[in-house]
Formats: C-alpha cells, sequence, structure tokens
C-alpha cells in the first residue's frame, strides 16, 4: 500500500513542489492524493488537476485541505503533509496538520524562527506524531559514507571543519524584476531575518554535524549584503567551535557569480582528511596522512550499509540530486510504517532535532553578526 | 491518466527491472498494472506481489499475460509491454505484444540477432504500433546538447570520432559462481553471438551516431576473450568510416579492472572538438581551436531545447541515470499519446530504426572479426 | 653575461635552498658564485664545495661573505644576495647586503616584524638597490592571466574574494621529533609572532591582492592552535574588506591531514567569477553569468602579454612550481639589468611594496586575533 | 665539474632546443659550451652569440664542431653532443659524433628508419659511447611509480593496455602557411615515412612497455591522413599484443581540435588498473577490484625508490614537462659519470634499445597500414 500525501504549496512553476513529487514518485511508495498548491484558490486547483487531481481533492486553502481531509475514510485520507511553502507559512501549516493527526514533511528552514520552532517541537511531541525535514544532501550515499568514516574513526580525533555551500544566482537583484524564487527570499517578511544562511547556510551547517557527528557549541557569524538595496544577508562567514573542541568555518554565499550550487564539507582529523563535493555526488575522497588518497564511490561493494541504503543502482551509473531527495521520502516512508507497526524504522529523515538545531543556527548567526562577537549555541 | 504498462522480465534481484521501474515512475506518467516477472511461475507471481500488484495480474508468463491482458476492458488493460529479458527473450515478447495490440519498449540489444531484428520492424510496421528502445545514455541533457552543437555547426565537418565503454566488472569469470548478470551474458545461447559488443558496445555505437548525427558505412571489429574459458568477447576494438568520410574508433570492454561504467565520446571536427563522460554526465566540453574551452552544464539558461527538455532541476543538482532513463520513458509517453490522439509526438525515444542499426553493429562487428577484415555496414 | 649571485642559508638538506637554486639556473641568467649556507661555519663550507664552489668563496658566514665580496673586482663580486635563512635572519642579511652595494632577492615573510620591515624599506629607499620578495604563486601563468582578465573588466565590480592555503604537514608536533623545518616554524624567536599566517597565509594574501588589484583596508583574524603546545598559530581565518567595498575570507591551515599544498583562488564579481589553483596550475576557469564557463589554459595563443611571458612550454606542457619560481628571478634578473643600464624593466617581482604589506598583514591579523575585533589595515 | 655538451640545431625559434637546454640547466650539471644550431652558417652563429656562446664555438655546421671540438684539450672540449634536428640528420650527426668519441643525447626519433638505426647501434656498440634518447614521458615521477606499482605485482597479470597520444594542432594545413614545425614533420624527405606515428606515436608506445614491462610481439596499424593533401599519417590506431598475450590499444592523433598534448596510459590486470595523464602528471590512478581507487602523488613520503628519484620538491608543488625532461638530462649525466669512472650509474636515460624499438614500432606501423593486416614485431 502507498502511502497517501497531500501538499501544501509546490503548484505549477514552482522548482521545489516538482522536486518533492518526483522523489515521492521514484520508488513507488507515496500517493499524491490532494494538495493545497497555492494561496490562491483558483490556481491552486488548476495545478491539482494538472497534477492529476479531483477537483475535490485539489483544495482551495491548506486549513480547508486539512479539515476536510480528516472527514475522509481512515484508508482513504492523507496520512501525511508535505509543506513547500515559503518559511512564514510552514508553522501555520505544520500545526494545523499535526493537530489534524497528520504526519509532517516539511522543507527547511522549520519555521519562521527559532520559538515558532520550539513551539513546533512542543506539538511533535504532544501528538506523538511523525515530523520530517527534507535536507536532501545527507540522504546523497557518499554524504553516509563519510559519516560512516569518520564513526568508524578513520579520521582519528577531528580537528578542523570547512563546509561551503556557494551558489551564484542572486549575484544581480532578481528580486527587482519579478523572479518569484527570488522575491520571498529576500523579503523579511516571507523568509524570517536571513535569505543566505536561512536558505542555504542552514543546510551547510546541518551536513556538518550529520558528517561529523558533532555539535557546534558557539559561533560568530558575519553577514553581508552585497547587492544594493536588500535587507538580509546573500552572503556570509561563520566560525564555530565543536563540543569536541574542534574548530569550523562555514561559507554561504548566494552572490557568488558563476557558481551553480555549490557545496563542500571537508573535516580534517588527526589521521585523514575527507572531502565531498554535491555536484560530484558520487566520489568521496579519503586522505589518510602519508598514504595515498582512497576514492569511495557510490554502488560499490566496499562501502557501509548506510550508503549501500541510499544507493540504487550500481557503480558507475550516477546517482543524483533527486534520488539523494527521495532517500528522505525513503525513510520518511519506513519511519511511517514503523510507526503505524510499533516497529524501529530502518533509516531516520531528518527530524525535529535538526529542525532546532537548524533554526538556532539561523538566529544566533544573525545575533552573532548583529554584535560582531561569539555566542553560545542555545540549548534545543 | 497514466499509462498503463506491463513487465516481461526484471523480477525481484533484477538490476535492470528496477531501474525501469524507477524511470516509470519518476514522472508520474506510467502505472505498472501486471507483470510476467521471471520465467519461473511462482518467483513472477511472488515478484508481482511484492511490487503491489493483485495476483490475477502477477502473471506465470508473458505469453499468458499477453493473452489475459487483451481481454481485459480498454481502460483497465495495459496499453504497452516493457521488456526487461535476457536477449533470447526479446523477439517472442515482442512480437507477441505487438500481434496482440501492445506498444513495446524493450531493453537493448533490440533481439537476438539482426535476422530477428528485421522480422521484428516488420511487425511494427505492419500493426502500426510504437517500439521504443533504452538507450539512455543518450537522453541525459549534456548528450542532447553535445547533439545540438554538432547540428549547429559549432564543430564544422567532423573528423575523428572515438567512443569507449569501459568497464571492470567482468575481469574475473563471475559466471562460474552463479553470478546472474554475468551468466547470461557470456552463454551465446541467451546473449547472442557477443557479449561485450552486445551489452555494451551497442551503447557506445548508438551514442556516436547519435550525437554526431553520422552514419557508419564500414568497419572491421577486433574481439578479445581476456578471461579464459569464455565463448564471447570480454573486449574490443571497431574501426569505423563514416557517411562523411571521418574516421571512429570505439573502445569496449568488461574486463578493464577498476573501471565502473565509463562511457566517453569525443568528436574532433575541424572547428571544435567536444567531449563527454558518463560518469560526470552534467558536464559537457566544447575546445575550439585557439579559443578557451568551454563547459556547458545541465540546467543553465544558455543550453538548448532539447537539453531543457531532458532536464528536471536546476544547475548544480546533479541529474544522473534514473533521471535519463526516465527521460525515455517520457519521450515514449508521449508518443503512446500523440499516436492515441494522432499527433506528432515532441520527442522520440530511439526505435526500431535504432534496433535495426545496433543489431547490424553487433552483427557486422563479429563477422569481420572472425574475418579479421574490412565489412560494409548492412543496409537496414 | 649571467648576473652573479651569493646565498645566505639554504645549504644542504634545505628545501627552499635547493628550489631559489634550481630556479636561477632554469633560464641561464644566473651563476651561483659564493654563499654562507649555514649558521656553522663548517656545515657552510661543505655544502659550498658540494655545489662546486671554491672554498674561499664558501663563506663562514654572512658578514664575512658580504665583506669579502664586496673587496673583489667589480667583474667578479657578486651582484646580489639570496637570503633564504629563517625569518629572524632576513633583515640583519638584506641590511648588510644593501649596505655593502648589493642587490637583494629575499624569501617570505620579508623580516621579524612589521618595524623591521620599515627599517629594511627605509634603506632600500636610501641606497637605491633593488629588493626583490619571492612569491613564487603570483607567477604562475595563469594567475598573471587572471590578473589580465579583472583588469580587463571580464568580471566587472569585485563583490567577494575567497582565498585559501590549505596544507597538512603540521597536523602532528613534528617539532618535537626534531624535524628542522618544522622546527624554526613554531618558534616565536626564530619564526616572528606567527606560524601559519607568517609562512603561508601571507602568500595567499600577497596572491588575492596582485590578482584583484584591490587593498585590503580592515580585517579581522582568528587564530587556532590546533596542535597541542604550540605557541603560534597552526590555523586560522580572516575577513578582509577591501579599498572597493569587496568582501574576502582567507582561509590558511597547517593541520589539515591529507592537504599538500592547497592553495586555491576564488574571485567574484558582478559579471563573472573566476577560480584557480595551484595544485593544477595551467587552468584557469572564468566563468561568466548565465554562459558556458571558460577555461583558459598556459601555453595557448589566446592568452595575455603577461601570461605569455611568464610561459616556457607550448599548451599541454604542464609547467610546474619551479618555474614560477624561476619565473621571479628571470623577472629580477631583468630589473638587474635594467638597473644597471638605466633602462625600465620588462617584469617586477614582488618588492618591498609587497613586504610592507605581507608583514603589516601578519601583523594585524595577529593583533586582531588577540583582540577578538576588525582592525584597519596600516598604512605602508 | 659541470658536463659540457654542445648541440646541433636548436637553434632561436626551436621550441625543442629551448626545452633541452632548460633541462640541461636545471640541475646545474651540464654547461653548453658550443653548438652548431642551424642548416645556415650565419643564423647558427647568431644563436650561439645569443645564447652566450663565444663566436669560434658557434659552428657554421655540426662537422666543423665534432672536427674542431676533438682537436681541444680535454678539459675543455664538449663531452656530449645533443641532436635536436629534424629526423633526417639524427643519424649523421649522432654517426660523427660518436666516431669523433662523444657521447650522444638526442631526440626522438633516432633515425630516419629503422635501417639506420641498426647501423646507429652497430656505431654504438663499436665506440662503447654511451647514446641517449628525449623520451621525456617515462620520467615524470608517477610514471616511474607506475612501473613501480606494475612490477611490484598490485596489478596481477596485465590484461590489457589502452596508451594514447593526441593533439590538435595539426587539424588545419599549418604547413601550407609556412609554419616551421609542421613544415618538416609532414615532410618524407625529413620525417621520415610516418608522420603521427613518428613524432608522437612512438612516445605512447615507449610509454606503454616502459611502464608494463612488457613488449609488443605483433600489431596492426591503422594510418589516416586527415587533412587533404597530406602525404603522411596526421592520425591513426594500432592494435597490439604483448608478450604476455596481453591486448593493447594505442591511439595517436594530431587533427583532435581543442586536444592540446593528451597523454594518457591505462594498464589494466587481474587485481587492478592503472591510469595517468600527462596533463595531470603529479597524479597516478590505481583503481583495485572492489576497493577505493588510491591516487599515488609526487612527492609524498610513501611512492617508491623510482619516483623519488625523479621528484625535485615536496609533494602539492607541481613538478612540468621541464623537470621530467630534465630527469633524462640527469640520469645521463650520471651515466657520463659512471662511465668515466668505470661504476654502474643509478638511473639510466633512454638509449640504443628505446630507439631500435621505437623504430621497429614505427617501421612496423606504416608497413602494416598499408597491407591492411597483423605483422610481427621484428627483432632489434
Amino acid at each position: 500500500m502507498k502511502i497517501r500525501y497531500g501538499m501544501v504549496g509546490g503548484g505549477e512553476n514552482s522548482f521545489i513542489g516538482s522536486v518533492h513529487r518526483q522523489a515521492a514518485a521514484l520508488d513507488g511508495e507515496y500517493e499524491l492524493v490532494c494538495g493545497a498548491f497555492a494561496s490562491d484558490a483558483v490556481r491552486s486547483q488548476h495545478s491539482g488537476l494538472s497534477l492529476g487531481l479531483s477537483a475535490e481533492r485539489s483544495y482551495a486553502d491548506f486549513t480547508t485541505m486539512v479539515q476536510q481531509e480528516a472527514l475522509l475514510p481512515a484508508d482513504q485520507r492523507m496520512q501525511c503533509v508535505v509543506i513547500v511553502t515559503p518559511n512564514h507559512l510552514h508553522l501555520p501549516a505544520a500545526k494545523l496538520a499535526l493537530q489534524h493527526g497528520f504526519h509532517v514533511l516539511s522543507d527547511k528552514p522549520a519555521t519562521f524562527d527559532l520559538a515558532e520552532c520550539r513551539a513546533l517541537a512542543e506539538i511533535v511531541r504532544k501528538t506523538g506524531l511523525l515530523y520530517g525535514l527534507t535536507h536532501p544532501y545527507v540522504a546523497y550515499p557518499m554524504v553516509q559514507q563519510a559519516r560512516t568514516l569518520v564513526a568508524q574513526g578513520r579520521l582519528g580525533t577531528v580537528h578542523k571543519i570547512v563546509v561551503e555551500y556557494i551558489q551564484g544566482w542572486l549575484s544581480s537583484p532578481l528580486e527587482n524584476s519579478g523572479h518569484k524564487q527570488a522575491s520571498w527570499r529576500v523579503d523579511p517578511a516571507r523568509a524570517g531575518n536571513s535569505c543566505c544562511m536561512g536558505d542555504i547556510g542552514v543546510h551547510a551547517f546541518n551536513l556538518a554535524e550529520f558528517v561529523s557527528g558533532l555539535e557546534v557549541t558557539q559561533l560568530r557569524g558575519e553577514l553581508n549584503r552585497i547587492v544594493a538595496g536588500r535587507q538580509l544577508d546573500d552572503d556570509g562567514v561563520v566560525s564555530m567551535h565543536f563540543n569536541n573542541n574542534a574548530r569550523g568555518v562555514l561559507l554561504a554565499s548566494q552572490i557568488s557569480t558563476g557558481e551553480e550550487n555549490n557545496i563542500r564539507l571537508r573535516i580534517y582529523g588527526e589521521k585523514a582528511g575527507l572531502d565531498w563535493q554535491q555536484m560530484e555526488p558520487n566520489s568521496l575522497w579519503l586522505r589518510p596522512n602519508n598514504q595515498p588518497a582512497e576514492l569511495f564511490r557510490t554502488g560499490t561493494a566496499y562501502v557501509g550499509e548506510a550508503a549501500r541504503w541510499h544507493t540504487r543502482v550500481p557503480a558507475g551509473h550516477p546517482e543524483g540530486y533527486i534520488e539523494a531527495f527521495a532517500n528522505i521520502y525513503r525513510a520518511f516512508a519506513g519511519q511511517i510504517r514503523a510507526h503505524a507497526s510499533g516497529h524501529n524504522p530502518v533509516q531516520q529523515a531528518p527530524g525535529i532535532k535538526e529542525a532546532l538545531r537548524g533554526m538556532a543556527f539561523i538566529e544566533t548567526v544573525v545575533d552573532s553578526a548583529s554584535r560582531d562577537g561569539w555566542l553560545p549555541f542555545p540549548a534545543v
């Protein structure tokens, strides 16, 4: 039985809505059964029909969707809500869904700010329902393998982490010419108090903590507004201390002309360093001290269990972004089934803990930058 | 409305069956409604059930499947058959399907030998139904862009083509230890008269003709049996003349230890050369004479229409093998809808022409190698 | 006529002494005529003899060398002194040489601290002699081309600079086991007040200013002592503002296990970004907004005059570190000849200005790090 | 004491003459003492003077040079002759030099044809003097390491060799516009019976035999004349059998537009494959079956003795073409000193054996291509 999901946001012309639907479809584990795809009822319905939904389940708004779906028989109504709206709508949608008994799988950042995320966490705790967060980059096979190598001690004690997320698409003021993706991201009312760190820096932060198994304990952020007229950051750098005393630097930028979606993680330990880049995701470097560097590859026989679980095809057949995204969906499907049957899931998608740490990261970076000094990472 | 398809072969533990299903699922255009997944009725049914099919549409064999499906109401029965068996079963399955009114989408090589393929072409012609062939490598966005660049004259007259398909997985006699994928490929009774050229060389041939827009007019093949005890080639090289008098070399190998799935196409013209590698499929090099080389990338604004049509996500989000495979499925879905409505499809999956040329390639290489001399490429 | 040079430091087992001699030899413009190769007279003489010098010109110490050489006939005595000692000896050697009428070509950093460098600058000014500083990385052909591209306006206004110099060789306390190179670099009495920034960060700083044509106006340094027991930094990060208001980040590390000598410069402008890496020095990326990236290559016909001047062999024949180093020597040879003849030299090696800015950089980073705040870049 | 050498050919504007002089200079082991740099006496003298030679040792022709030098005192006259003329002059120059008691270091191919080379070998044998051949590509550190890995058995039995030497510079008829380098290479009277195979294919052949430690036993060549009007090949492919029954393919081309100097060697054994590319010469891949690929790098602590001997600077400081070329010179210097002292040299430059096999390769490829069939490799 496929898992039935409804979607909030992500209508026609949405980049990320389409990615979510492809990710859900890839493994045949999900079925889209309803949606409230746009803030406008007519556009929402149009999107639903074009996606093959019936008119009655192409809802005018997400409140109606949640209420109506809750009235359907258990074997027909949606089981989880996928949230792909701008940031300011994440909490209202998630809250309503959880309160009506639906699991939630949300795009990042989790909420508009940290206070909202704490409220969300409380609702998740109370309802006992599942909350997943789509940080797809941790779901690449070679990121999983990187985490395995760190956990196996192949690096020894971690000393230094350098993580980057570099883009160039906002190097000119696209928002002034009505570019939809740009417009809401640079708008404090919809994006929150950060553009660059909230949109992409948080992925880099999540990636660093996931692979290293460490946690940031204090940080100092520096935020730049390179393109004239912007209220929010479009570039920045964050210095970090980790809970084993390792040091770290996080670079995030949306104004680095010519860069596509350049995520890179380097972790240096006492025994070896590792290096992974999202734009060649099926390769992972391990560079031991005074030995030849080793290249780990997706789909090979020598990688660990976690990497295998996240892989679909044999070595040499590239797996990409949609496959990584689909791994989040696949893990979350397993969680839903396990939740229903009372078992433990095999894999866990990023969840409320990652949501809280991500929002704490964004907020602390912004505070730190405005004070120009180090701040402790809040307990969440 | 999704297109309903049935599958022949491709049961549990099949690599390529799973790839086909994911490719069909990705864009939400297809629905698997039935299958005859294995030569053994019990295993076939088991596969069908595990894929969520009902027992009655998890058929014991493909003859039953085709006959039973033909009896179902038009809006329920499958519309096309996907064939993912070993090569010797391709023609019988395709023939039966076409004769019962079903379109066919087949794995390559099209048939057991060229004579079979000619018979198949005749049936396709007579029935007026659609035949598609899954050469997924031509469906990568940057392969489409490569073809566009050649067609635009960016290379000038093509002088030389070097195409390679290099693997290492058969560098030891896996077939002796019961490896299923290896066993049938090295068996003349199931694979036909070639292992390496039939399994992978034909992809390289197809890629070279597709991108260059040229046709091979004569060739000389040299086939090696590197691993002791094999009856069929596991390595080889083919010299080719093209119909504009360009020269070409095709390298194919399954015994090149350490290589994964290393497909590379280089085309050299009077004005520029191009270079594409499957293991980094989102990059395409154009190297003009005495100017900086240019790197074309998937998902960018500057690529042509064909590349765009084959792309799902923005630049910097890698697209992989399954996406390329899904592009074949998406094109074929368009063909099926266009066939039904009497329109022209937007894109064409490789079809019976590519099937015939592919089988002619394999057969001519084998003949040429046994005679140790040049042979004309047969008219097909 | 070859230029006659003497060497201070750089005896047997010295890495950098050997590099200097090879760089001097490559183009046939220099002849080593004397040296004081070690702090110990016996070892110095031994080195001189093994390098083919006579015993009388294998001096016991550099004071003797300078004094004795000054007594030789003009057509026999050395014309310039090459200084390759640990940092604390740079000024004494340079001062003595200049005061005795010899040009100086010195390894970096120029002096022990900024005050010393100001004193040096004064001596250079007064004597009217030539002072060169071996920042070899700016002398790679593609770094020259990068500067040309910026100067030509191919990037438009520069917005962001990211420069890195990452090594791993000090990731363990080599200095505790008598490793000569490590020992003096981590010793404040010989290296000055910085290890990592003084040894390699200053190269990255020089590279960023050279290529961008911009100057740092303020900075904030953060220095880490990762390996226990060290008094000086072995890792750090510097935020920078440039005089056109561009932002920059400089990463330097000697504890990044597995890294060799990983220098990388990325400059992002409003129209394009550029990217160069020292470990593949013959390639330079220019990535324009919304066009294919362009790869500039050493030895091609399409590069500018400066790149050509720094190139020896045709495209595809890799030029390396010694060639870059030799370009500094070649430029300085031209300066010496031009000085003698009263003409203008064709090329200028990095000189006293770069010396001052480099020492100011090191000192300001150290001060800034100890105060944990931004500091203006001193006027020099 | 430096080794005194004279040069035949390689005057001003000669690419390869300049490379030889830089290679000789780099390590301070050689001193240029005389030359006959051009076929024209005036130009020869001009070149000599501009290189700092005296007028009397800037000879009008090589016959005069050899005769006059032989009359000089033993501690003044040249010790070896470096030959960098077009191919048809190699034998006369080498013969005269050897007969007058001078060692010879010659550019490749050794002679005009195989018969000449056999004659040369006989003279070398009779005189007991040294003969070296500048195949610089085998003198890269990572090529030496590749040979070491094969010899250590890291690949197991070698099954397949693919070697390429691909250039694009002759993709248009440069020879028609007076391009000096192009003109003699396409001229049968000066180049011999092959352009592409004689100029670059022979390097690829030498590289394959050197690294594998195997010898070609039979081959079939196919030669193309892509650019209209050429009498000699500008492109070709050679199939080879080796003396352990391994198979090989050699691709050589000078008309592959956009390619610089793209030499690549892949060797596949039963246990691992290796891969080296000249344009990134400091990296060497070893790809074991079912384990992560390993990247060997120049200048590291873990490489073997041979690679170390051929290395000058620590890892991460790229070594290039001139350094490789200089390694040939350094080895030959050691041979000259060992010859004088009666010891064994530490390293051997390629010599008369490589000369014979290279000429046999060229001649057999040409014969084979004209007969369109396999030929045994001649005993030499």
